[in-house]
């Protein structure tokens, strides 16, 4: 999907405009101790594991949230591609997370019992909300910083060459982000941004007014995606 | 309010585009037969009072489409504007049947009991999944039809000199609709969709990307409105 | 699934209290008209092309009412049932529809401009609105009359030995309801609300205090149902 | 309305067990530090800014609960109810706190304009989505640590004689939840809850099938209660 990859990287693509409008929350986002930490593999088992048990639970609110989008869209294409996210939600990626936590000895019912933390409760319901208040693109933006920051996340991990896989402990996790099917769900989720952005602002995103707006909700977004990763990094606390 | 009167009837308005996009619709609605019979007293008694007893249960999900636009609201300003409509159907609107009603020995229990024609949920259930689905500005486009359609209706029979009141049965229902108090209900609901538009869509509405969406909610439920007047002079249907 | 199946048609089961509740309606919409001209093949096609392409854009909501039961599901095992319902009707029920509809030279999006039919408004946003105001077994009851009765109908008519199928011009319609695909579909609906009623009103349904209500939705969806088929009889009104 | 309070202090009511099944998260918010330095007066007043504050961005999402709760009551008198809280807060206490800001130089313009804090995204996202995807006993399970909460704490301290008024700064805020006002909206809104309980529930709510899991929305609201005093005593983290 070529098209879709140039429509998400050209300078003035409405993405592209909302990152560089909350461009200290996207930087901090991205390079974050905790997206380092994993990097270099120095991440200790405790908080990746902290991290993943509550990403699952997050992921069934996004879920949710995608189905939303289903409910919410306008036409069938739209429809359609928020289906498809949903089922790469449900059953990839959640699968991925279920395997990983089999590892330790955790079953699908033991994941679901693990009480949420403050900063997943913050950032799913905020995102819910939004999108339940506003139309389906104030739903798209609010989420848009998880589908899009883990694409960027991933593919700068896999790609970068001074960060060797070999003997990660989270190779599996930068291989799922980085790989081509969650670069693809990626992509996928940005063109559609675009595309309803397009049909609901017009070309000239920035000048709609309800740019602001938008802005806003992206920048909350990215910030709780922050204190996702604070949340991984201090496993006693919830 | 002079100056949201103005908003209201300044002929590049919001709502006077959505009129215009409609005219044939907006011209049988408010032209209707139903509408003629009132404003000449020759409704039979059976249609009003069909009529009356389905608006009553018309005006439990209008409320419910008002609670839900506070819901939506992005400011407090939108939500106070919301909740006093809300306060008006719930409180003035609503007893106003409830005591015409009383007339024919109808309680509110009895009222309440009566089914839903289905010209009744096809409309109302329409508006809320407009407004669910949509945003604020989706909501109140939805409920437009309805406020403005029976403000422009009770100030017209109450006005024209040649609708004499004196002996006319609906003499109450056109004084209330034409009377002051919903005629200021009216206006305020039109300033604030003028104000909604304006700040969701810019100053050109009908060069907005949405425009023409926003247009078809508007004509769909301008001919649901039609279809409540037809409803109303078949009473042995349901 | 032989379990749903017992569980389907155990003679206590929600299900089957719910329709000998509703009896009348119930027995008028399986025997509908529409329904036994379709299976004796006498129904015109002016009838069946405007049935289909209404149900088609029927369908759409559907599809939203099925992704809104995703949103509202409170497990996981429930939204992985209503996120595969929702890709059947997706995927398979509306390419079924598109492939008919085709040989009429209608294309995807001369059927997606097709104004909605009042009965279908009234029906689909009714579905919606219970659902959003409700919880999910509310949204469940209300899809219910549609999944079951399809099954229901088209299990009767494929195995009906008074019905021919050989020179039906409706043949494709009936095989594709009564065959196992279809079935399968209507048998994991119908065994997830069983599974949700029992989670939320324990074992003994009609004596819980919500019985009334569900009762009154099931049958107020099921008149909907039948005015459905009164709108297949007649083509030239909306 | 003494029946009413009847209901809410009978030791078999559902609030009574709620409050019971979460007693020590319940014991942890009502006696919690921030509330006793509000009770002797010992409170920073920057802690006490950054809490009103915050809770004036809280009202205007609790507000829209209450608005949801009008869209999702299933007859006239919850309607009103929840209509006349949505008034109570949207019109009396955010006075309350506008006025209280306003002697601290804060506009109602600089209120809005605050960033919210994640503990009052977490809390009030939370309601409003376990509002939506369940239905109005959910919505109402969730507001009511809030508005019972406050209205035992008030009650508590204005009527301690170990708590002296006159010199406490706080005396205000004392007075408001514990005076007559307040006192009648929380009681109007236990009653609410526990009409609605017993219409949903029957008679025993914990022996009901969905006892546990309101039960856990009640303790996740109170935890996020707490979670609210905590962020007051620490106003320079957000």
């Amino acid at each position: 999907m070529p098209g879709n990859l140039d429509n998400n990287t050209a300078s003035d693509s409405f993405l592209t405009k909302l990152k560089a409008e909350s461009a200290p929350e996207w930087a901090a986002y991205l390079g974050h101790d905790f997206v380092r930490r994993l990097a270099d593999g120095s991440l200790p088992e405790v908080c990746f594991r902290h991290y993943l048990t509550q990403d699952y639970l997050f992921l069934i609110h996004f879920s949710r949230a995608y189905a939303l989008a289903v409910y919410k869209a306008d036409d069938l294409a739209d429809m359609r591609q928020a289906a498809e996210t949903l089922h790469a939600l449900l059953d990839t990626e959640m699968a991925l997370h279920l395997r990983t936590c089999a590892r330790w000895g955790l079953s699908e019912k033991d994941m679901a019992a693990i009480p949420e933390a403050d900063a997943n409760l913050a950032y799913t319901r905020f995102v819910l909300d939004s999108g339940m208040a506003g139309d389906l693109l104030d739903l798209l933006v609010a989420l848009a910083p998880c589908v899009l920051g883990y694409g960027e996340i991933g593919k700068h991990l896999l790609s970068d060459p001074a960060i060797p896989l070999e003997a990660n402990p989270y190779r599996d996790w930068i291989e799922a982000y980085g790989g081509p099917e969650y670069q693809e769900v990626a992509e996928a989720a940005a063109a559609q941004i675009e595309r309803v952005a397009r049909r609901r602002l017009g070309g000239e995103p920035d000048e709609a007014p309800r740019w602001a707006s938008l802005s806003r909700t992206f920048q909350t977004a990215t910030r709780l995606e922050i204190g996702f990763w604070d949340m991984g990094l201090t496993p006693t606390k919830s």
